[in-house]
């Protein structure tokens, strides 16, 4: 895959990364947080060796990121494919399950570092966890 | 500071990161998980420039992470100069502070990703969140 036009002119984007989280699941917030952990820090490496330009300038700008909730596992599973489509570095995260839920239930997964407007696109109707 | 012991028989050691949260801001669950969120990437970065070999065992290892809990803002900051002194690299958050809480509010740390037996010794008298 070729370098996506919007890095080329880097300087005039906002850079943010979208942790999508499953409401149905009811995680405690402590789990909670450790899953959302996971994806950010997974989605920050992915773009840190696909697109390091873009994860510098994500650091930069001091790693805005928003928590977002989606109803259930079939719609993230079609928003994540969805992004995935769409060229967007996404990560999934599977629990360990140790404790709570069942070991590998899917439970959140990230978008980006990416040009915020790209991820806008994708997930404008999803409302803040 | 020269590379500690342990990391040198880093094959033997369990590698973790805790993120200690400051329970009586009483954050949504949505804006302490960017908090954690936050506090583990900045970690993970920490790590993966001053100790690279450290960062690549807690990959290895599925990256396991803990969430436990804190008081108050004079106990987490004591608990983070204790870890500071011990040598173990620890990432203090504050708030952006565009919700919830004021701008600048300190609000959680990570400490590690680092041996887990070092970590427990500072944290042993934390619940998880």
């Amino acid at each position: 895959m070729g370098i996506p036009e919007w890095i080329r002119k880097i300087a005039n984007a906002q850079v943010k990364q979208a942790i999508i989280v499953r409401s149905d699941l009811e995680l405690g917030k402590g789990k909670l947080a450790g899953q959302v952990a996971h994806a950010s820090v997974a989605g920050y490496r992915k773009v840190l060796s696909q697109f390091p330009q873009v994860a510098r300038k994500w650091e930069e700008e001091g790693e805005k990121k928003v928590v977002l909730k989606i109803s259930n596992e079939k719609e993230m599973m079609s928003l994540f494919q969805s992004a995935k489509d769409t060229g967007i570095p996404a990560s999934l995260i599977h629990d360990a399950g140790l404790t709570q839920i069942s070991p590998g239930t899917a439970t959140c997964f990230s978008i980006g570092p990416w040009n915020g407007e790209e991820i806008d696109k994708l997930t404008s109707e999803l409302k803040l966890l």
